[in-house]
């Protein structure tokens, strides 16, 4: 197989090697469905409640508090869905830069009733604090925005608003998907209500994630069953996938300082020499993830150049790679008030474990040899 | 580990090594988001619809009728709750003997203003024809009745149940979880709407399953997002566990006749042993799958026998695994009109790629001492 350079772990992360390890044996020798009563039922209980303490201890939150899903899209959908049907309808406000999981849920929950509100976010794609403020008089009975966003890598200040959402009654909950790894996580401080997290975007597999639940929280399941995970998620548990998103819990949450101190090097190798090709770098100046640089080439279509760059060995991407097929220009910059054409140029670098110098550098010079012929087409277009 | 003779293949299945293989690259050099759009997203991509073309042949569907899901339960749970959500209130039935993944979210319609009806079994497990007969003139919207139950085994004649839906102008679905890689399946010749499946009860991996839906049929989603399956299922896709659920399908459908053959005679050696020990077998005179042995020994506590055998080195379970920590007799045997006592006896033998004449034996063995035992105990107590 062709393997470009890999410069797109916002969308998804090879696995840890430890945490294969720790995967393994559940592809072999061992397996049982967790609510058997026997000894391979019991041992695959055991495992689950152990990643379960790794889940939770990553996060400063209680096992009890940790509801298993299939990932993050699921505990998205299972908080907003969930909260809403056990309430009588309200408003609902989401952040205009959330992911389509939190904002499409919450929108459909106007056909029940609700009221349902975008939070305006300002050019650098951070929430407006007054504009909050003024939402929150109408006293919101749900309200999710997410802590780091998926494309521009953005920071919210989730304590300052979960406090206002707590002070009006309503339930505040976080998409912390991006997050989880990348910047310290306490669910405690975060003073959440509800927070969403997913094992592929740390190193773990896919077909795991968790939302960790306030348990004065009450929901309504997203499906109904077996009982399992506190009657909240029914459905025979993923013991092979819970597994080994404990184990990338416990790795990244053990080596969260050195990794935000090497991506952000090589973050600003990257940024420095995007700047000298006149690159515009979105959110440059607000709090973002180390890892995550989105930025824009005027006149150069986005799509095009992810083709050309995969093409040339690097894989990134053009808007955020979570959704499927959607060729709208990035829903996080149309927000932020960004020009649609610049929009449609703009590329996401997000860098992981394996990211080195020698990637930056390569993927720098391959972009400027692209960008000299992308703009020769563009002209002769014109 | 302890490893007890695993005789518990209708809670879960050990996975197969063909299943490992395919899926092991997947947990290493191959990953990515197969909504990307460079060559690691492509190549997920195309790993999801080789298995789509496999598990749509196992069954006689289209690919395009396959819809990944997390398992069964999400299966089950997106067809009626789905359903449902499309349509204005009306009836929807479904037999008494379905899993809780199938009578909880229909039961639960109750709440949006639908009429719930459960169809009732004969003594043996099977739909009484004639009650269902009456039942559609009341013109259900949506029947769900289970191909082969999980606890007895039992088939039903879902054709001719599927027939009498259609003509009332409602619409069919068969939770298929339990039949799947027993009994040839065949979507099309089914007549049914939906169809759901499981790849940890094939072999194949937790985290996995499939809705195959009629494309005529209008569902709405568990959870929005990301679009994924045809909008019917966000969330980025499960590629390893999807990738293993394909090869499961495969190697399933190849030794449907093979397995059949070998499992009836084991059973049949079983059961011979079982009723020279006075067992009562459930659902004899029914049509069953091969592999399935529900049987009780008057007088005997179904847990505490599951208990004993399980130290003794026998893993079988007491009522369905499925269900988390349900002290309940089983809602199946109930619905037969089986005395509640007898019903806290029955003890589920389920076999499956590894059992053995052996196994048969050694567990019959086991069973004869325990049975002793546990007399004296019940005498005692009396």
């Amino acid at each position: 197989m062709f393997a470009p350079v890999y410069l797109d772990h916002n969308a998804t992360t090879p696995l840890h090697a430890a945490v294969r390890e720790a995967m393994l044996p559940w592809l072999g020798e061992r397996y049982g469905n967790a609510s058997s009563r026997h000894e391979y039922g019991r041992a695959a209980r055991k495992a689950i409640d152990e990643a379960r303490a790794q889940v939770a201890a990553a996060v400063n939150a209680h096992p009890t508090e940790v509801i298993f899903t299939s990932g993050g899209s699921e505990a998205n959908n299972l908080f907003i869905k969930g909260a809403a049907a056990v309430q009588k309808p309200g408003l609902v406000a989401v952040s205009a830069v959330e992911h389509p999981c939190v904002r499409e849920p919450a929108r459909q929950l106007v056909k029940s009733g609700w009221r349902f509100a975008e939070i305006a976010v300002d050019i650098e794609g951070r929430i407006d604090i007054p504009a909050f403020a003024r939402l929150m008089a109408d006293k919101p009975k749900l309200v999710s925005v997410m802590l780091a966003n998926n494309e521009t890598g953005v920071l919210q200040d989730i304590p300052a608003l979960a406090a206002q959402v707590r002070a009006g009654g309503g339930w505040m909950h976080c998409d912390a998907v991006q997050a989880l790894g990348k910047i310290p996580l306490d669910f405690r401080g975060l003073g959440v209500h509800g927070l969403s997290l997913s094992a592929h975007k740390i190193q773990g597999p896919l077909g795991a994630g968790a939302l960790i639940v306030d348990k004065r929280v009450e929901l309504a399941p997203l499906s109904a069953g077996g009982g399992q995970e506190r009657n909240l998620r029914s459905g025979t548990e993923n013991v092979m996938a819970i597994v080994g998103f404990g184990k990338a819990c416990e790795l990244a949450a053990a080596g969260i300082e050195e990794r935000a101190r090497r991506h952000g090097a090589l973050r600003e190798r990257l940024e420095t020499g995007l700047a000298q090709m006149g690159a515009q770098i979105f959110s440059a100046a607000a709090p973002r993830l180390p890892n995550t640089s989105f930025f824009a080439l005027a006149g150069i279509d986005g799509e095009t150049l992810v083709g050309k760059l995969d093409r040339a060995g690097f894989a990134v991407a053009s808007g955020s790679a979570c959704s499927s097929a959607n060729p709208e220009p990035s829903h996080t910059l149309m927000a932020m008030g960004v020009e649609a054409g610049l929009a449609r140029a703009a590329i996401r670098v997000s860098l992981g474990a394996g990211s080195s110098e020698q990637d930056i550098d390569g993927f720098l010079k391959t972009l400027g040899e692209n960008l000299a012929s992308l703009r020769t087409l563009a002209a002769v277009a014109v």
